[in-house]
């Protein structure tokens, strides 16, 4: 019942699907060859399912544990991070120069979705740590990155994200953390955070925390808002560790799942950080490391959908309950026709939601080190697009696929020793953190959308509809109707993002941002429609089991999802009307 | 923060929309007057707000407990239960010939929606009593009813259904549990049962367990299944308690929600049991006590989700975060649209649940009390369709909007004091007993619609599109928008059931199965906006607020899930098709 990566879909996807091969023959990636694909994803294959999902229930039951000592990790997660750490995933996608192998993210991202799969309150730990080296490779001074970078990279410290305080949570800009300029160019900080991931442990020597505070005259609101670095433990001038700085751990909080990744409070005393990036551009200095942990949370829903899918999988072979035909005695339940359906239904958006994440990768790969400035701005309005689709469409999916999860389960599912449970607990925080998203909505239809004018999503249609006219000709019966339904999929999304675009103009915008969670549900049902059907005419050339698997999943996902895109604009953009028209009556507001 | 009975949506709904006025002047409901509606609301509200919802969440974190002398309800559960006990609650619908007070089914079920609403642990506790009383009624001897109804019907003794085994889940007939008969015409019951709810306690005197088991010669499968009435206490000649009987709980499971109800393993060594019934008949038995319990657990979706909504109101009415017009300073996240639209699905969802269980409710008792054969014969065909609907779409129902609700709350949301956490963990188990929804799918498909050749769901049918008539007639043009909405849903569902009957009659009917779920989901769909529309029509009298709220409810309902059935008939007809065609491919079976 162990988790197994799904390497041969995952390689697939990365390949044929996502774009990886655009990114051969880059100078960024001179390191970078397909042949890599297959033995780096096995060898994170066995650590994830050797090593992390062992410790996945045992974690969950025993949870992280405040000490005088500060925060002790759940028993065997130490070990598990020295495995990990020296294997040197955390430097996969991180530059030569400070250590890493330079290989793409896209690669990166596939290697992180089976620590998640296996575990995901560890894959937490490395996850705020890639934010960390992103925040200090974007924003960093050289000096900066010499004394921090390598051991971020190696994975021998690792970082943090402290932007959320009680009164401020969407709401950044409200933070109150304070920022005292000191003379030695330092700043005294000092300020209580919440909800900090993995904010102290003891499964590295050190941590380095990016903290969210407010210098002494700073405006109001988030153009207010500075970015600093502050260690757990200073860091000598020769780089080994000195005093312990005045941060630390007062609180873990309770909560539905991911215990064995201490949630902390964390209060800052006069601790000594220093500024990142310019004064009062905090914000910024934030996104760089939100849109890296967006996608990587997206991807946590698409790894705990795999995780969640495989368990069903597993149960409904060895589960026994009734009759089917060609099966003497009581039959496994994935002889149902109803079981049968719920694991495809799993199987199809797991997959659909990881294309979305891979291509979401590369087109961060490519706006980065694409050689000429035009593809880089394209592949940056890309990435810029998927990113809050990748985010909340996948984590949403990740809930829903949980609980089909305890659903093939029957009773054994509502049992705490099941995994199906714990994967149902742990798949709830992931559509909350980073940006709720109902905020992942707003951005899709404010920055992304509206702030290109729909640009990005002008040649995002584009592709839905190249995709569905190479699916047509291939005069395969099968495909052709795939490609019918993409088509009427795309001039769904089509029509709502004209009304979408015409409706932010106007002066009142709640009738836009009311249709935002549904318009943003469409476009990743068309998007994700989009790449599985890519998949299935990739496929073409494939064995023909593995052929076969793709043209099912694509062809369910376009009878299922695609078929409702037309239904489904007037929600978008009439479904504000009866509640905004009808506040006072139902929420006793004007 | 505490759980409030929404008394006016609950009048309404039983006055207006789910036909509560049929029963009046019913010979067996003479002591039904509809003012006793607002008191009898009223008393059980206090009972819920007051008594019940307090011990939710201490119930949640301490659970019941099995100790040497058996289980310990919960603190306070006790004191509850006698307060629910010396209430009457539990009679309010039994006949007045066992202790009752003659109401209808339909009044118990609102009375029942608050219990849950305010603590769904501590009210499956009389659910399974009500599904025992049922039994009962139905199938005992004049001697078995003396005996215990009246203990049962005062709520001095609760009920429990004992019919799952480890091998035995949704297939009732694999059970093994053995009954020998005696010399004195009881039975001796040995074998062990699982997932029992409240199958032991210290809330009350006795426990009445009925016990399907297999007598030494019965045949093989389901038409082998006998049931057995097997008190915790014997009951002596003079009606007073005595010596324990063989079953006691051997075992308490540890699960995800629910935690004050207990659910245990029963052991049964040689217990003295009497049969219920005839003999190798107990699945007929067995279906007189599902039923109740199917309608009583969507029910429970209902009260979850009411419940979850107003957690979620009353948080988005307190918690401030960003602008809005209108407002200084932060403002509440209710302003927000996005939040506003969460909080609008939620509430028509719940609405639409509300009135198909409570519809279905009256046409239980109309089966049972109307004076005319005819109209016995076709409620009862009503009360059948709209079991598994109001079972699996109301608890699908309550999953989806207690994750909601978790959503609205942010990080809030996931930490264990949070009600709604407690919410989301506690609904996930009602899809799955009783009969899991895939099993209610096949039912619906199979002995309600095949089962009457379409008769059913024609008559339904019938009545959606009066429904979609009388609102166009009001020529109101909001009614006229919902109207068009609600007709081209029936006509999406006339194809649906007309495919669905027409593949039921093919030899293989695994195509029909694969679409059981998805058909299911477009049924109960299409009913909830009849009875929304209905309510918006009915409203029309009503005060300025309150027929503003219907007519949004309804408005939204229409054009966000309505539009949507038109795109959902392929689903239903064609989504199998790719997986049982590949099922080699995708699943390694033929």
């Amino acid at each position: 019942m162990a988790y197994n990566a799904p390497l041969d879909d995952m390689a697939f996807a990365l390949q044929s699907v996502a774009g990886l091969p655009k990114l051969q023959g880059l100078e960024a990636f001179e390191n970078y060859d397909p042949d890599l694909i297959t033995p780096i994803l096995d060898e994170a294959n066995k650590l994830a399912r050797d090593v992390l999902a062992p410790l996945n229930q045992p974690g969950d039951a025993h949870g992280a544990v405040l000490t005088d000592e500060g925060v002790k990790a759940a028993p065997g997660f130490a070990e598990a991070y020295a495995q990990f750490r020296d294997g040197g995933w955390m430097g996969l996608s991180a530059p030569e120069e400070w250590g890493g192998q330079g290989l793409p993210k896209a690669l990166a991202l596939a290697v992180m979705e089976m620590f998640h799969s296996a575990n995901m309150a560890f894959g937490l730990c490395p996850m705020l740590s890639f934010g960390a080296i992103e925040a200090l490779l974007a924003h960093g001074t050289d000096a900066q990155k010499q004394t921090y970078l390598p051991n971020l990279v190696s994975g021998t410290w690792t970082g943090t994200m402290n932007l959320t305080e009680p009164q401020a949570g969407s709401d950044v800009g409200a933070l109150k953390t304070k920022a005292v300029p000191q003379e030695d160019g330092s700043y005294a900080i000092s300020g209580q955070k919440i909800y900090i991931t993995w904010g102290d442990h003891d499964v590295a020597e050190n941590i380095i925390h990016l903290v969210l505070a407010r210098l002494p005259d700073a405006p109001a609101g988030s153009r207010g808002v500075s970015l600093f670095l502050v260690p757990k433990f200073l860091v000598k001038e020769d780089g080994s560790l000195g005093e312990r700085n005045g941060v630390k751990c007062i609180g873990l909080e309770k909560k539905m799942g991911i215990h064995a990744s201490p949630t902390c409070v964390m209060e800052y005393e006069d601790a000594t950080g220093w500024l990142i990036g310019q004064e009062n551009k905090g914000l910024a200095c934030m996104f760089t490391m939100m849109n890296s942990a967006r996608l990587n949370v997206g991807l946590e829903g698409v790894a705990v959908g795999e995780a969640a899918y495989q368990a069903a999988f597993d149960y409904a072979q060895e589960r026994k309950q009734g009759k089917a035909q060609g099966v003497d005695g009581p039959a496994p339940i994935l002889h149902h026709a109803d079981v049968r359906r719920t694991l495809t239904t799993m199987r199809a958006r797991v997959a659909a939601a990881r294309a979305i994440c891979y291509a979401c990768g590369v087109a961060a790969d490519l706006a980065e080190a694409a050689p000429d400035e035009s593809t880089r701005a394209s592949a940056k309005l890309r990435e810029d697009l998927l990113t809050p689709i990748a985010k909340a469409w996948s984590t949403d999916m990740g809930v829903d696929v949980a609980s089909l999860g305890v659903q093939i389960h029957g009773g054994m599912g509502f049992m705490n020793e099941t995994l199906a449970a714990q994967l149902y607990r742990d798949a709830r925080i992931a559509p909350i953190y980073e940006g709720t998203n109902g905020i992942q909505a707003i951005d899709l239809v404010g920055r992304k959308l509206s702030g290109t004018n729909g640009e990005s999503m002008r040649v995002m249609l584009g592709e839905v509809e190249a995709t569905a006219a190479s699916a047509r000709a291939t005069n395969d019966p099968q495909l052709v109707q795939i490609a019918d339904r993409l088509r009427e999929g795309a001039e769904a999304l089509r029509q709502a993002t004209d009304w979408m675009l015409e409706a932010m103009k106007q002066r009142d915008q709640d009738k836009a941002l009311a249709g935002a969670t549904a318009y943003l549900a469409l476009a990743g049902d068309v998007i994700g429609g989009h790449f599985l059907t890519q998949a299935a005419v990739s496929a073409r050339g494939e064995e023909g089991g593995f052929r076969a698997r793709q043209l099912a999943l694509a062809g369910f996902f376009a009878e299922t999802v695609l078929a409702t895109a037309p239904g489904r604009v007037s929600g978008i953009t009439q479904g504000g009307d009866s509640f905004l028209d009808n506040s006072e009556a139902l929420f006793g507001i004007a």
